[in-house]
């Protein structure tokens, strides 16, 4: 057996069911290891950056990581802007990155680059293979730094020899110890890290929210997750807290009969407003609220001086734990979770404008289905209009790196077979990684991609307003996306996802029913007015 | 006037001339202040790696910087892999990428990350812009970075406050000194460093050349220009030494009635029997002969053990200068230059296999093109049929790093009005930057690709044969590109570019002569048979 093989087969026993894979020369013992770890599911993709946002929606639907398969330092350079929102969305995700062989390294061959170096930029774990007989080892600790908690980007640099060189035989029973089974139920044991709950800190939280005062909970990450959420809302039915989420969730869980869980807003004027008669901001697995950007004589200080700040948990706690030490310290035990009320819009009709496609959106949005947004200045109105529509599930671009949407929803299509997904998709932003649609058509998962075109990077329009720069002359054409227009359903059907355009609501509703009535991925491109 | 308008305006008068840019929020100053630079040509691509290696081929074709503005860390890391290829060029390049404010870094935002690292993974040179008013000396140290040589990767990473905050009123005469035309004269008087010659190092590559044993003269970089492989070539004509070039050169002058430099090949079993009698090995501008890749049970090392190295000249020496030198020590003044008969073939007929392919492109290759060769399993016998053709230059993937073919042709193209660009362009990695067809229409250039569809990574079949992998099954499909056919025609046309699918050799060689006779980007898939 050989380094490869062992290395393969430890993600396999330690829970890693899919491959994103783009390899090169240097892996080809990787790819040749898929062999020994039958239960590995690999995928191809044509851009290392559709291997890393698939995983990340692989990894957010399931909980587990999935690997990805890189050739070395321009491999991994390539998948890093969707690693950087893993990372902020505290997503598992396991890189596996060939490297040259280790002999080899100090001869600064032509592809010869500091991965390490890269690496650190997105992930909490790196680790260079030493040997082949260790990588079983390297392979298990990856996978238990990913899962964290808080999860996390664990990157495996394997150096070809340690890929293609023998194992010595008597060391397979060591490195092979255990089943698959049993190594994710400890792994999945291990990840609410034994409940310690700091107890002062439940109780200063506790304390705030008897005071009277205005006491926001702000909710991210795992404090998302349907149980958490659940007791965040008991908390704030009993108390009279406002409960509310960040900006950017990785995962919300939303519409008819959800908890209701108000969404802080984007631009930091608007987020300031909305804090500004908060006098306690509990964060759970949230980061303190801050300005996605500065800007010129605005403050990106987001709270007021008076409002205090107190976190009930962080990624690395048991978040759950927490919440229901909260539960306990508050009496909420028995309070009733305010739930959104079904709302579910008539059909629009007329022209796709903003408003107008946010509310198509709502009336046929599927029970079940996964909203993965790269919707930028669409996304506003789509999620307002949403709010009440049947049951689903929200991603969002945690990290503000464009380029998501589409490799998103093939991760998260693959890992929850049943379920359509729905990929709100900006057409600037579809650019970065329109090789995902062939990926789509390859699995023939069942996503249909929304192009919201307006033809042009209309976010950049709006900052130069706000700015003052409105006089600019001859940077303008940089946020235009005609001449040419893209035709986005040539281009979808060249890549083998079928495709259609349309000019009205009515028929972008048409569109979007049939597309969800049909499996397999559609693309539908929304000719929007504004 | 701002920072952002002080450091657009010193790198124009710097002699930057273009910006390749994908902007975001936080480079809005630095859009507006192009208003303020008007020498300095605005060029839109809509992923960040099509500015990286359009940089790349701009600064090959006209050894001067290009600039690209990238979108902070996830924009710079987008561009890594073309500045990995241009990085192994020696292609001056200067990034220009925006930061947060300096004062919001540390709030870490969803899009802080670590510019600066991912920055030095490429660069010669990093910095920070610090103020606003040491914008202008920040640009002109990044602009001489650049320059070198060796010409070099140049990263000013520009917090938006550096660029938004006003420069005071009384500095403008100090930071805008000189025109553009001193400041590049000043830079190109530079470039050649004073023609300081190692007297000792000239001696000594004389007593080996003098010594009648094989000796090698291996040429890379600037090595290659005009003039320097003409003073090579008199001293091999003269000495009778073997005149090589490394495999992969950034720009090569080849064809009928240039100086004839035998290319080392690619394989390190290949590259080690051509020189394996080689004696005295002399590096011009040339790393030492390294293998790409290693491979079990097969030496890295290419040269004997009996073989003795010596450096005329690297990067940062005046290569030209060192030549000339070696030409007076060897008494080669007057020797005449083995120079490449003109040897055209007929055009081929028949199904489009790699050996036809190659002999209809030597037969219709136009003089004066600049073939930009990313054709990877076809390059080889390309290069060879070509050899005699009409005059051109031939520009590799210099680091191994594939999506550079249409990023770095629509750069050459652009730098290089007048001449016609031909991309060979496999498949598979013509889709690691398809985006690039769109800038291709949007500015008209004239760049006719030819994709070279074999559909699948054929390089990988290679190395999996090569490397006794040959019963892989689950990773077989990792391969194939198949399932679906990528439609090359649709997917050039949905992006602007007229394109169409050729079958035979003639129909090949109809249409890229059309393509040679009407201005503007064409495409032209070659279905090939192997």
């Amino acid at each position: 057996m050989r380094g490869a093989d062992l290395l393969l087969r430890s993600l396999a026993e330690s829970g890693v069911e899919i491959c994103f894979a783009n390899p090169g020369t240097s892996e080809m013992h990787l790819v040749a290891a898929l062999d020994a770890a039958p239960s590995i599911r690999p995928v191809l993709t044509l851009h290392e950056n559709v291997a890393s946002g698939a995983a990340d929606g692989w990894g957010r639907m399931t909980g587990r990581p999935a690997s990805t398969l890189l050739h070395l330092g321009p491999g991994l350079a390539n998948a890093l802007s969707n690693l950087h929102n893993a990372k902020r969305a505290a997503t598992p995700i396991v890189n596996i990155v060939g490297e040259h062989a280790s002999y080899h390294v100090a001869n600064d061959p032509p592809l010869g680059s500091d991965i390490a170096a890269l690496a650190r930029t997105v992930s909490a774990w790196v680790q260079t293979v030493p040997t082949a007989r260790a990588a079983g080892d390297s392979a298990r600790a990856a996978v238990a730094a990913a899962l964290g908690p808080p999860g996390a980007i664990a990157t495996l640099i394997v150096p070809s020899d340690a890929a293609w060189n023998e194992v010595v035989e008597e060391e397979r029973g060591v490195d092979l110890r255990g089943t698959a089974t049993e190594a994710m139920a400890e792994a999945q044991r291990r990840a609410p890290p034994g409940g310690a709950v700091d107890a002062a800190g439940v109780d200063g939280v506790a304390r705030a929210l008897a005071s009277g005062e205005p006491t926001m909970l702000l909710l991210g990450g795992r404090a998302m997750a349907h149980g958490a959420v659940e007791l965040a809302a008991r908390v704030a039915a009993h108390t009279g807290a406002q409960l509310c989420c960040t900006s950017f969730t990785a995962v919300s869980h939303r519409g008819a009969g959800s908890v209701a869980v108000e969404r802080l807003p984007y631009f930091p004027e608007a987020v300031a407003a909305r804090l500004a008669a908060v006098r306690h901001l509990v964060l759970v697995d949230a980061p303190p609220p801050v300005a996605f950007f500065a800007y010129p004589d605005m403050s990106t200080v987001l709270l007021p001086a008076s409002c205090d700040v107190q976190s009930l948990s962080d990624g690395a706690d048991d978040v759950s734990a927490a919440l229901d030490a909260l539960v306990q310290a508050t009496g909420a035990r028995d309070a009733e979770p305010s739930r959104v009320a079904r709302a579910i819009p008539p059909a629009a009709s007329g022209p796709i404008t903003s408003a107008a496609f946010a509310q198509t959106l709502a009336a046929v949005l599927p029970d079940g289905a996964i909203v993965c947004d790269e919707a930028i200045t669409n996304r506003f109105p789509a999620l307002v209009a949403t709010a009440g529509a049947r049951p689903h599930d929200w991603c969002c671009v945690t990290g503000g790196s464009l380029g998501t949407g589409l490799p998103m929803s093939f991760g998260a299509a693959l890992a929850a077979p049943g379920r359509r997904v729905i990929n709100l998709q900006a057409d600037g932003s579809a650019m970065y990684t329109p090789q995902a649609l062939w990926s789509l058509a390859r699995e023939g998962v069942d996503v249909t991609t929304v192009i919201l075109a307006n033809r042009r990077y209309r976010i950049l329009d709006f900052e130069l307003q706000r700015l003052g720069l409105t006089s600019v002359a001859r940077g303008r054409p940089l946020t235009d996306l005609t001449n040419p227009s893209i035709n986005f359903v040539q281009l979808a059907e060249s890549l083998g996802v079928p495709a259609e355009q349309v000019d009205s609501t009515e028929a972008l509703a048409r569109a979007m029913q049939r597309s969800f009535a049909e499996p397999g991925p559609r693309l539908i491109v929304a000719m929007m007015v504004d």
